[in-house]
């Protein structure tokens, strides 16, 4: 399955949004260039760790200026639209959902595309979606959100490992696909909306 | 324009000082290994991470030992005439200020040597001047110095962006190094003597 | 001198049952993808930088998985032998001074193997046995380990040295490599059983 080129822009540009609101919150001078720089990290960080793992060149973000124009699109929506973004956090954090899946996935199907070991290519899906927050907070000083309660990083694993289960019994893509990333989106629902964590491991 | 094998050199044992004088600050407990460390991550970060994200192989310090060795001499100037050193700020600053405009033009100019789109061209000119720095400082557990208010990586992002535009329109190429390194020093210095910020986004 | 692989694996599991602990230490929330996380990122941070700078790909734990169990296994062995893991500290100590020995010196022989220069070869050695450590305190927003007062890195870097300097005049390799290793683990036993410390730097 081939994602549309566009839906791929668009999770960029989210990912973009997601990072210049982190940067607002968290820096202590706020000028375009430390918004546009987190917005940039965040949005680049996992899919650039992924692909220098793999030896994969040119970098996505390097060879398409597409992508460039669309995180800083993300930027200038966040700075003369934050007011109105802040006030539907339910649909920012469905776009963010959807585009943390959509990372994952994708991700996932790069490595295997590369010849990478199973457990590999659920890890490397994993942090394609989840390393450029992972950059971000650790840039900001912060304890990186994955370290955190809240099931996030563990929804990208359970559809990664899906998308490899489903794959090696070869089902169709298209399904596997779309199943796979529905379950990263549900799990994440369930979790934020029950509020579920993983259960603490004793001291 | 190819510039002199030396001034790299020197720029590199630039970088290794500045470095070194930070891991003076905020270091601990200071010994040999954590300043030399602190240094070399901050002279060699940038270019390095530029080249991991380009793809090529082998890295500058990697291939020729002569780089270490002026980051090693910068480390020793710095423990030896460390009191000196630090009696002449403004030339410090002059020195740093140089090596981080050149830093910048070397790496666009490496970028466009390999078919890198002009936007990125600009990104990568500024991460090769600026990452060490992040990296020093994320390091040590501070706040990057980017990220404060002084103008600093945005002179490096006009200076790479004037150096493209003047590349794309076929300006002579000794010109347009010249003049963009110039554009990036004349920022930096206006933006320090004057204390210039970039404005403050509103809240 | 070709390590045994079984050796590889078990300093890998080694790795990353330190990374459990640290994560255990410091993690405010313990669920098992923050330990197992940290596991990882300490047991693969090293190599993976060393494979990276190198250009060496595909990197071992994506090519083979069985260094993944073996991570995941230290994991599984902390969370439920933690009570007696951590009665036996001078073993751990000692298991830990082993793998750190080995990486470096694997990473030394690795890196000549690539035409890397002598004092590049010593550095990327170093890298290849703290950097996961580096990574595991970076993240969890401390300051990394190798920036205290004990020797840690630098008798990675004797090591190193040593190998590097016994290979140049030709030694046995067999012999080089036991050789490099015990000097590793010596340097990093006395220094720990007498606090031997490099001396600080004047201020």
């Amino acid at each position: 399955m081939q994602v549309p080129y566009l839906v791929d822009l668009i999770a960029s540009l989210v990912f973009a949004i997601s990072g210049a609101l982190a940067a607002y919150g968290k820096l202590l001078y706020k000028d375009i260039f430390g918004v546009a720089f987190t917005a940039f990290i965040t949005a680049t960080g996992g899919g650039t760790l992924r692909d220098i793992i793999l030896g994969v060149h040119p970098l996505t973000w390097v060879a398409d200026g597409n992508y460039l124009i669309a995180i800083f699109s993300g930027v200038l929506l966040t700075i003369f639209f934050k007011g109105y973004i802040k006030k539907i956090p339910k649909t920012l954090f469905l776009l963010d959902t959807i585009g943390v899946a959509l990372y994952t996935i994708l991700g996932v199907q790069k490595s295997l595309a590369h010849d990478v070991n199973p457990i590999a290519a659920v890890i490397l899906g994993m942090v394609s979606a989840v390393f450029g927050g992972v950059l971000r907070d650790t840039l900001l000083n912060e304890i990186p959100l994955i370290f955190k309660k809240e099931i996030y990083a563990t929804a990208c694993i359970a559809g990664a490992f899906l998308f490899v289960l489903l794959n090696y019994y070869g089902a169709d893509r298209n399904f596997n696909f779309f199943a796979s990333i529905a379950l990263i989106i549900i799990i994440r629902v369930i979790a934020v909306r029950y509020k579920i964590a993983l259960p603490k491991l004793e001291e």
